[in-house]
């Protein structure tokens, strides 16, 4: 496995080609961002965390049936993927009211969900990564109707799995934002990365945040809280 | 009928009661707010010619089947409706691409759009009234998942009439906001006003805009856009 050309650096992640071109290597780094990039920093275990714990769910999601990009891990900060088309939503997925959507609505934090909230937002730095509907998606091009169904399908089954996996683990998931790709062979797959970066996580008897809450609202104990996080998961997968 | 105490008065409207439970007098005042009320202003003919117009298109939506809260004209200013409660939500539909979605997703106005967008807002000044989609309707209690569905179907069929009705008056409906509300009966109804506060319309020929956008926007002739529009309704439905 030859580690190529750097084809895209984003805010925690960087993608390099490798020499079979339906197979790229992802290198997690420490840096961090928060509210569309204007808070900025990084801490010590995030890339390693993230990567371990991305590692660990993909497997879990992948044994559950769930499509992924992921096909094996190189080293603690690196693992090869399929090479995929990102779709330009995130799909976000929310079982307890928190973040963006708590303000946007006006509703206090902390609230759980009878009917599960399926947001999308256009992927687009420039533009906030705004909350968008299905109209606006097939508008811009970035699915159809029909495509937004299997996405949708998919994004609600990878929820179930991992409200289950992290309940065991004695956390709350309130909300996850995941990203699809399409492969080379046209198959629709998780992609990017599951962590604490992109799920809000919370301690189910203290309810402590135990996720990227701790970097954007100045928490303290981040890098404690990754490696917590991964520590728990170890235990439940029983690796 | 008997004009009694105010029930309501919000931006553009006050709303009395009248000596029936069920139905109440609308006034139409010559205020204009944009931008969520941050722009202030009134202009000459402004209520008047809502009224007007807003008599024309809910009995022309009537006559074709659409239920409304309309009952009867009264005078210059205000109009006869059926009490509802109103549905805290805004309906808007997209014909064109233009204002807040042409910024949302970084779109020029202008354009024809294939599948008809359906937005909906929550209704909270203190919010700025912003995009929701239909889980956090449902989350919020403004309708449920069925009750959505009626909603849309009556949009759409709304929408529909609208675009024939300005295309024979020689205008384009680039969108439209719409209010509905439940009579004291249970029917779910259009109500509010349907009027150049509430539509883009733009000229076919020219393109030159007769809606509320020559106020928001400080393009002059604000009072003649509303008269024009009133002026080519009546040719149109023979009044």
């Amino acid at each position: 496995m030859e580690k190529k050309e750097m084809l895209y650096e984003g805010k925690a992640k960087q993608i390099y080609a490798t020499d079979n071109p339906n197979e790229v290597i992802v290198y997690f780094k420490d840096d961090a961002t928060a509210f569309n990039a204007q808070k900025r920093g990084s801490f010590e275990h995030k890339g390693t965390m993230n990567n371990a714990i991305t590692v660990l769910i993909f497997e879990y999601l992948r044994d559950n049936g769930i499509p992924t990009h992921f096909i094996k891990n190189l080293n603690d900060r690196e693992q090869l993927v399929k090479k995929v088309e990102i779709i330009p939503l995130e799909f976000v997925t929310r079982n307890y009211v928190a973040g963006s959507m708590a303000k946007r609505l006006g509703l206090e934090e902390g609230a759980k969900i009878e009917n599960t909230v399926y947001d999308i937002c256009y992927k687009n730095d420039d533009l906030g990564d705004p909350l968008i509907n299905d109209d606006h998606a097939v508008l811009l091009g970035a699915a159809t109707y029909d495509e937004l169904l299997d996405m949708y399908e998919l994004t609600a089954d990878i929820n179930d799995l991992l409200v289950e996996l992290f309940d065991e683990a004695g956390l709350i998931l309130a909300d996850s934002k995941i990203e699809l790709g399409i492969t080379n062979d046209g198959e629709l797959v998780l992609a990017d990365e599951i962590s604490p970066d992109t799920c809000r996580l919370w301690d189910k008897e203290t309810g402590k945040k135990l996720d990227k809450d701790r970097f954007r609202r100045d928490l303290g104990e981040v890098s404690e809280a990754y490696l917590e996080v991964h520590e728990r998961l170890l235990k439940v997968l029983k690796k």
